[in-house]
Parts: structure tokens; C-alpha cells; sequence
């Protein structure tokens, strides 16, 4: 007997879903011992050129009433994609997705109307694209305590910085060429700002909590738009590079957030390039993992949303354990200490200003500072007449 | 009402199973809603200073008619670890372990016994240390027809290999630093000779290929004792890195073999450095990805184990599919075409006598030969007068 899909939201990864189940039929059947046979693909949009043409419903009373059992929820936002989702799982149909807009501000009712109704809501394509992170997290280190977690998780600000830095060109040039190369949206707010970095790293964070819920809004997010080639040129001076980094470490009062930092030559995000995500984790166990791969794209996020297809028609219950309703309490961001290279052409003045503080001279005009409170950061760069700081990740 | 648990053999990985779900015995309580107690420690000794001196017995039989539901396996070898095995899981006692050896041997019947016993054999310690993978594979890459596996698997050659790169010590030198420093057996072959990755890859190629048993003995294994100062020196000249690489290649008789190989400096393996092992996957959907970590040690494989044992605990069905009891065919290293560098003091005669096939300048005294037979290497290597030769992983 087949298990039958809808695909509900036709574009990028709704396609690469409906190619993947596709192309990679025989061995799908062969794992799970069942088909799988989407039998609706629900869009307000009609999509004459496509092989999958004649599974275009716009009627969504039609999907939902059928005998479906797994919703592939690739709408995006957290609109449309709420009410889908709630009345599928609501329904008893597991719902699949990518969209981390939805699953990050919506996950902890979502997840509960999903064990209520005894049926699973799957996300491992919402971090990481095609990348493993959300199951091993899970399942593999289930036996740790998650101490730390930082990660590229955003493939076009990735690719706007490496175009950056090989190429020597500006920000809103390197953003062009992202535009015009797929890898940036006509308005890239979401990417360039950190938006999409602060909602994959308030799921990874949750989870890595225990379920204590971290909403995306509590998270400090900083984006890329300000940097310039004199920092891209200021980072390989001191054998670092520039990433855009989410970072969790696990505390009473976790401490999350994302921003551009000084990425050590030896540490292995250093060498991650271009759309490209890894994600590296510590665990008290296991010691530290990364997790990399293709942040984005059809047929890598495809590939794990059909992973998560498998694994619902397999009917296993979900592994992904509740979320508290209510955001726990995260450290201020102003309370957390962050090592930071301060740039300033006298650095003496710096480590006379920062004498409370371990330092260490980097370059002539780099100095590395640890442990410092982001609210002294401000006295600190003013009072040793610094040019700039930012975070280090060594 | 706590799920029983015994640990046959207290060596390294035994005890850091116990020290692991002691020390986060609360998160684990949490997650699985369960309590995980150690019963028995199995083992012929005693461990009088072992603050789990009280759980050890020599008594097998007291341990396999007590009401354990899990035992891990930490024994290592093929001989005592195999008939208690065979022992748990046809009294439908579930298994889990890192015995790469084990697995690699035996596990189409293990596999057998466990299904018919409505219990699990899990092994995501086998391959990798505490690094994911034997699950995402299972899992998260489900949905994908996996190309290409292509990994450095074994702690101990990866360090010698450090070690000759970055103090320019030779090959015995360092071996005996990593003796000295716990990363080598006072017996090293196993290690050195490419028989832990020829164990490794068995179990990834396998999975790779839809459960299509690949045996060990099957696989053409060549290990480093034969790399030289010189061979270091050479590969830095043409940016490269020489590492211990096992390899899949999905084909009808797919490709399967372990050999030292100089890495590209822009391949992601080549920062893989000391103790550590990453692994790459190629997927038809996912593209690639790689999963890196710490490849063996004591709390990092007991990480790796503890999953298993929560995954056990839980009562899901075992995600490792039927192998097949009969290894399949693979293509014969001689027939195996492969990328390789031809040192030459005279590269011209390489290209000269390399006509049919695709070559490229590397350095005044490399080349690149593309897709050449192994058993047509050394007659190019005579014919050209060269050096030497050696794989090749851009």
C-alpha cells in the first residue's frame, strides 16, 4: 500500500521534494518497504510546464480531507503555513517542513497539537539545508549535555563574505552578485541581517536546551551590512576571516546570539566557503562534532525533507520532545561576555584600558580581548581611542 | 520503572559508557522519561578502585538470565564479543557496540538474529568515534542514492601522518610518539596497516549500498608505514596532504578500497588534523556533506554508544536494514581507475607515455594522471622513469 504526500507550496523546495521522491523511487521503496506517492501538490499557483502538472490542486479542502497521511509544508512564512500546518496535524497528518520562520516561532504549539493528535512535525531541513543536525542532535547525542553549539547557518551572507574576501570587492557589490546568482533574494533583509541566522539558532538552541524554548525575538542578531573591505583586509592580517556565527552555550541563563566575528585560521569553520553551513558542536560526552554541507538549495533541503518524509511513513514517533510554551530566560545580551579583537593603532593604549581583562597582541594594531562584558565593550573602544571591534572565534 | 543495562568488558569504551550515563544520568531521565541503570559490568577482572567495583561479576550466565534489556557490547574482537552477542540477541536482549571488527564480520547474521529476536544490533560507534554517522546515513540521507564516501576513519594513522607533516619526523619517530601518547597500540598493525579502516569502510560501503554486504577481506587495503619524510615534503611542494583515506564508490561492483592519498589544500579533509576523523558523503540529492569529530577516545565513542543505548531503551525498531549474507561483488582493485600524481624528475616523459589519458602539470617534478587502472600503474611509473606514485583526492 502507498503512503500518500501532498506537497503543500510548489517553489525551490517543494520541487526538489516532489523530484527527489521522484528520481529516487526504487530505493525509497526498498528501504522502507512502502511507496510513497504524492498525490496532491497544493498551490494557489497552476504549473502547466511541470511533469507534476496534474497533482496541482488549488482546493485545499480537497487535500485535507483526503486520506494523506504526511503534509511536505513548503509554503514558507508563518501565515498561510500556520493554519496548513495546525489543520494538518490537527488532522492526525504529519507535517514536514523547512520552514524555519514557522518552526521557530510557532514550534511549541505546533509540536503539541502534533503528540496531541498523535502524529509527528518534522523539521530537519529548517537548519542546515541538506545537512544532518536536527536528528543526530537528537537521537546520536542524546546522551550529552549540549554545551556549546556555533555555526555558519546561513549560506548567503557566507557567500557574500568569502566573494568579499577573494575578490576584494564591496558589500553591496558582492550582494549583487549574489542576487544575480540565485543565492540572495530580491530583498535580503532576512539573510542580511541575520534574521534567518537568529531563527535557525533559536531552534538549534532549543533543542540543545532541552526543549526550554528560545524565541528568535529574545536572540540579539546582528547582520553583515557593515562590513567593509578594511575589515575583510583588518581579519586576514591577523589570520582570521570573516562569518557570519550563531552562537548557543548552554548556561542557567543560556547565552544566544548571532554575529559577524573573526574566525580563526585553526579553527575548521575558517575553511567553510560560499553557500556552503557547518555546524560545530560540543558536547559534554562527546567532545566536538561538525556538521557540514549545502545550507541551501532544492535538492539538498529537498533531501532532508524527504528524510523526514521516510521517517514519518515509517510511523516512528517523533523524536523532536516538547518545547515549553513560554521563551525561557536568555542572558542579556549586554551581560555576555565575548572574547573580542579591538583594531586600534596603538594597541598598548588598548591593554592599558582593558587591564582587568586577559589580552594578547595579535598585529600592531590588533589586540585580542577576553571575556568582556558587550556593555563595557563601548567605554573600552572609546577610552583607548580604538577603530573598531569585533567577535573572535578562535 | 528503570531499564537494565550491562556492560560486557570494562576496557577504555566500557567505562566511559558507565562514566557517561552516570554523569548525565538527569537529562537522560529526562529525555527518554526513563531511567538507564547499570546492572552488571561484565569482565574477567576486578576493578577494586572503580567507583562501579560493586556492578562487576565474572558470572556471564547470572548476566544473560538477569532482566537486562540492553548489553553493551565493549569487549572488541571477534571471538568472546561474538558469542555473547549471538547470546543477548537470541535471548532478545538488544545490542549495542563500537566493535568495528564484530560488525564488520558478522553483521549480516547479527543483523539476522536480531531481527528474528524483535530486538536491535546498533552500532553507531563502529565507525567514526562519537561522530554521527551510521545514523544520519540510515536516517537523515533516507531519501538519497549515496555516490560516494570518502573518509579518514583512523585516529592513529591521521596523527603519525601530523605528526611527520608538522615536526618532520619519519614514519617510525612518530609512531613511537603516538605509542608514547596513548594514540597507538603497543601492537599497532590493526591501525598502521589499514585494517580499522578496511573494517570502517566495510560497514559505511555496505550501508552505502543498500545493505549489499562488502566484506572486509573483500577490500584492497594499504596502510603508512611506507610513507617516507620525502613523501611529505613532496606532497606540501604540490599543496598538498598526505592522508589515510578509505573510499566507496557506488557502481554496479561498486569501488572499495583504503590508501594513503595526497589531499588538495582545498578539500575539507586536508584540515582534518591529529586524533580527529571526518567523513564526506556524496549524495544524489543531499550533494555533500561531511561529519566530522573526535574518532576515538574514551567519552567521546561512550557518546556514540550512550545514543545507541537510549535509542534501545526506547523500543524503536533497529533503523540498520538486513545486510545481505553473502558478500557482494566489488571491482577488482586491478580494474579500479583512479586519479593519481606521478613524481618524475622528467614530468614531460610521464604526459609522454600517459598520452590516453588525461594529465596535468602540478609542479617541475609532479603530474596529475586522471583515471588510470591501477594495474597499468606500474608500467607508467617504469616506462616514464618516475619516482613514485600516489592516489590522489582533489
Amino acid at each position: 500500500m502507498a503512503i500518500n504526500v501532498a506537497i503543500l507550496g510548489f517553489g525551490t523546495v517543494g520541487s526538489g521534494v516532489a523530484e527527489t521522491l521522484d528520481i529516487n523511487k526504487d530505493v525509497i521503496c526498498k528501504r522502507i518497504g512502502q511507496e510513497i506517492n504524492v498525490k496532491y501538490i497544493l498551490d494557489i499557483r497552476d504549473f502547466p510546464e511541470s511533469r507534476f502538472a496534474s497533482l496541482v490542486t488549488h482546493d485545499a479542502d480537497e487535500v485535507f480531507k483526503s486520506d494523506i497521511k504526511i503534509a511536505v509544508e513548503t509554503i514558507g512564512g508563518a501565515r498561510i503555513a500556520y493554519e496548513y500546518t495546525k489543520r494538518a496535524l490537527s488532522s492526525g497528518i504529519s507535517v514536514v517542513t523547512s520552514n524555519k520562520e514557522l518552526v521557530s516561532t510557532h514550534g511549541p504549539e505546533l509540536l503539541e497539537i502534533a503528540a496531541a493528535n498523535n502524529c509527528c512535525y518534522l523539521f530537519e531541513a529548517a537548519v542546515g539545508g541538506g545537512i544532518p543536525i536536527i536528528r543526530p542532535l537528537y537521537k546520536c547525542l542524546a546522551a550529552n549535555k549540549i554545551t556549546k553549539i556555533a555555526g555558519i547557518v546561513n549560506g548567503t551572507t557566507n557567500y557574500i563574505l568569502s566573494r568579499m574576501k577573494d575578490e576584494g570587492i564591496d558589500f553591496d557589490t558582492a550582494l549583487k552578485q549574489a542576487q544575480a546568482n540565485g543565492f540572495a533574494e530580491a530583498n535580503p533583509s532576512a539573510d542580511i541581517d541575520g534574521i534567518d541566522a537568529q531563527r535557525k539558532i533559536s531552534i538549534l538552541s532549543t533543542i540543545a536546551n532541552d526543549g526550554g524554548y528560545i524565541a528568535p525575538d529574545s536572540i540579539s542578531a546582528e547582520g553583515i551590512s557593515a562590513i567593509t573591505t578594511e575589515d575583510m583586509a583588518f581579519a586576514a592580517s591577523v589570520g582570521c576571516d570573516i562569518k557570519l556565527i550563531a552562537l548557543y552555550e548552554a548556561s542557567d541563563k543560556p547565552i544566544v546570539y548571532v554575529a559577524p566575528a573573526l574566525v580563526d585560521k585553526s579553527n575548521l569553520l575558517y575553511n567553510v566557503n560560499g553557500v556552503f553551513n557547518a555546524i560545530m558542536v560540543d558536547g559534554n560526552s562527546l567532545g566536538q562534532a561538525m556538521f557540514y554541507g549545502q545550507g541551501a538549495g532544492t535538492l539538498p533541503t529537498a533531501s532532508a525533507v524527504c528524510g523526514d518524509v521516510l521517517e514519518a511513513a515509517m510511523g516512528i514517533p517523533s523524536e523532536a520532545r516538547a518545547w515549553s510554551k513560554e521563551s525561557v530566560e536568555i542572558t542579556p545580551y549586554d551581560d555576555i561576555r565575548a572574547d573580542i579583537v579591538v583594531r586600534a593603532d596603538v594597541p598598548a593604549k588598548v591593554i592599558g584600558v582593558a587591564d582587568s581583562y586577559e589580552c594578547e597582541i595579535l598585529s600592531d594594531e590588533a589586540v585580542l580581548v577576553k571575556g568582556i562584558r558587550h556593555k563595557d565593550i563601548a567605554a573600552l573602544v572609546s577610552a583607548s581611542e580604538a577603530i573598531s571591534w569585533m567577535h573572535y572565534l578562535k
